[in-house]
């Protein structure tokens, strides 16, 4: 549309005439608040500090700069530096199926993956299914595309392909599926083999791209982690993050797709922001160099965060009998349900912020259903003494929220 | 359009339902052809590895690694780190209009700013209007945005605003005109502050944004820089880049918008990459904490670039008579026509890299004029002698293409 003279042409009326692209952001206020002074955080999934590598960070990159420093601060290609395309095709190749550095692209965290195969897949009006709930940052990606959303229900297992495979036969279509596959975010949830194996199943009678995104699969508490979809599928995008393994203030991530896509996502890639920092490209490949850092690495991890899961999970148990959950078994989240229907999450948010401790209110993960008795808790940064008192503040403003619901004035 | 089942669901078939994002991207075969081993380049606009303050880089990341280690390798907001919001904001009202850190949003360098504001600011078919020939990665933002392009011509003094002015007047609509103000990528033209007051009026007059996209300010050979165009306008959103001052590596650059635009952008860029790199940013802000510092290491480089300029000019006169160029002012390129009709620059390309020299044609920057006859040359990267070797082997090429040419049977 067109702009007329003088003072029709503001910013507000440029702005006021987009396509609905600036819905603000929920969980970003709720993540702000959650860092606020004083409020004890079971919001956000921030990774605690004490599992970066720092001295093997530090020492990787004191490598780099005394050898190579000239090459890491000048520009690299869009594809990514070919030390780190290898190192993440041989992440990938450990578990899933082989992968050569030519399927590999370097992204600016995995954010920017599921935002460039949007870009590449999706043209206004198709669809993406997903499991519902699911990981905000990417609803926001494929809404953002103008993509409709297909959510589909899970359970422990991870997405209800039985339902998915219904829906696909009633005459739905996607262009995507999108799953997180291990300790889903919000949920929790691991797709079992078989559930992947039909996926991949669909993916090829559909002609849908399966969209693995999967930065917590390192962090499983028993066993080991499950192999990738891409074992069974050959449309399969997997999104390789370091985040959750490594760090996450490097931004420097990866993704695996067919030869069809790659060169697509590599103009989407040089257009967005020409390439990732090089910087942290060269360091993480460098600390990646030595085989035996990253297995050993992730096994402190695992056995840190199990510990800490344990130890909420026994908190939640012995004091808040209000709150019902699945015992974790990997990841950074308890998913859990307010049992009492006169308590909601979003009742319950302020009131626990004003007490001095934050967590996430289930709806805005959720697309379909309600999600007003769920919330997610995050058991990774807080230390000993400020899980007991989070969890004490929890407690109390459950009193408060349900002492307000029971006022009889207060259900209008 | 929905797929159907089975074989039909294939990758390339999904892609072939795109709708035209997929241009292959000529001047990036051309950049890598350059990088050829044996191949002397004149073609990319990669500031020289002299020009990197690597010990002053270094020193800022010791510190803050000593320091800050956990907190530089951490999740960081989608703004960015306050420190280099503020830096930015410093630098960026020394040479305008004075900014406050809340109005400056991070970028994972200006490219990216640019794809962020084409995010927010235009629907398909939206026209953007920005001087003909044009640095090639903003009309491929603007084009993947679906975005029209209304060509304007320029001269030596930047883009002709009177021809703007009468197609506005004559009924032409932009929601946009982009700018390079200071040593124009390609041409070199500098926008005189005549033109700058008259593009602010005519932005006030129709209501468009002015994107100021200037990361060559800082490289003026003779005199200071020009002030920015937001002196001159309220509709401006500058992109401040540090990849031709400091280094490209570390992707760490930002934008200044107006208030009613920088909440949009920041929704878009946690879209896009969530942040940009953390590490970057607190090594760069260390940096420019210390206020003696940029100052003097700009004065360097310009010596440096002058320097180099010079010499490439003078190699230039005196032994390619058929090249002809304005004196450089600044920046990091020369924008040459060749006077010979017989011999175009695409016609001369090939056959100056079997040569073993590289440029980049004019065509790949031109919207609307045909280019045939420019060349562009950087003197950024080459040596003394290289640069005098890569001149030789220009003029043994065009010795060649001219003969080529001159074959009765070669004009068919």
């Amino acid at each position: 549309m067109s702009l007329t003279h003088s003072a029709q042409g503001d910013l507000g009326q440029l702005l006021a005439q987009r396509t609905g692209r600036g819905r603000s952001d929920a969980i970003r206020q709720i993540l702000a608040a959650a860092t606020a002074e004083g409020v004890l955080s079971l919001a956000g999934g921030i990774p605690t500090p004490d599992s970066f590598p720092v001295s093997r960070i530090t020492a990787a990159m004191d490598r780099v700069m005394a050898g190579r420093a000239v090459t890491a601060l000048q520009y690299a290609p869009t594809e990514g530096v070919p030390s780190m395309r290898e190192a993440l095709a041989r992440l990938a190749s450990a578990t899933g199926a082989s992968v050569t550095a030519d399927q590999v692209l370097v992204t600016s965290g995995s954010q920017q993956g599921l935002d460039l195969i949007a870009q590449v897949l999706l043209d206004e009006g198709d669809s993406v299914a997903l499991e519902d709930p699911s990981y905000l940052g990417a609803v926001q990606v494929f809404r953002r595309a103008g993509a409709r959303l297909l959510p589909v229900p899970g359970d422990r297992d991870g997405m209800r392909t039985d339902i998915l495979a219904e829906r696909l036969s009633a005459g739905d279509r996607c262009k995507a599926v999108y799953v997180v596959p291990h300790f889903h975010n919000p949920t929790g949830s691991v797709l079992t083999p078989e559930r992947r194996r039909h996926l991949a199943e669909l993916s090829d009678r559909y002609g849908f791209v399966i969209i693995e995104d999967d930065p917590y699969a390192d962090l499983a508490f028993v066993g080991s982690r499950l192999p990738s979809t891409d074992l069974y599928g050959e449309r399969v995008v997997r999104l390789l993050s370091l985040s959750k393994t490594l760090c996450p203030g490097l931004r420097v991530a990866g993704l695996v797709a067919p030869p069809a896509l790659i060169g697509e996502l590599v103009t989407a890639k040089q257009c967005s922001d020409l390439q990732t920092n090089t910087l942290g490209q060269y360091v993480l490949s460098e600390l990646l160099a030595d085989p035996e850092f990253l297995p050993g690495h992730v096994r402190r991890l695992r056995q840190l965060y199990r510990s800490k899961a344990g130890a909420l999970a026994g908190l939640l148990h012995e004091r808040l009998p209000w709150l019902s959950f699945d015992e974790p078994r990997g990841g950074l989240f308890l998913w859990c349900s307010i049992t009492d229907p006169l308590v909601s999450a979003d009742r319950l948010y302020p009131i626990a912020l004003a007490e001095g401790v934050a967590f996430v209110p289930g709806s805005p993960f959720c697309v379909d259903r309600a999600g007003a008795q769920q919330l997610r808790l995050s058991y990774a940064s807080l230390d000993a003494a400020q899980r007991s008192k989070a969890v004490d503040r929890l407690s109390v403003a459950f009193g408060k929220a349900l002492a307000d619901a029971s006022r009889p004035d207060s259900r209008s």
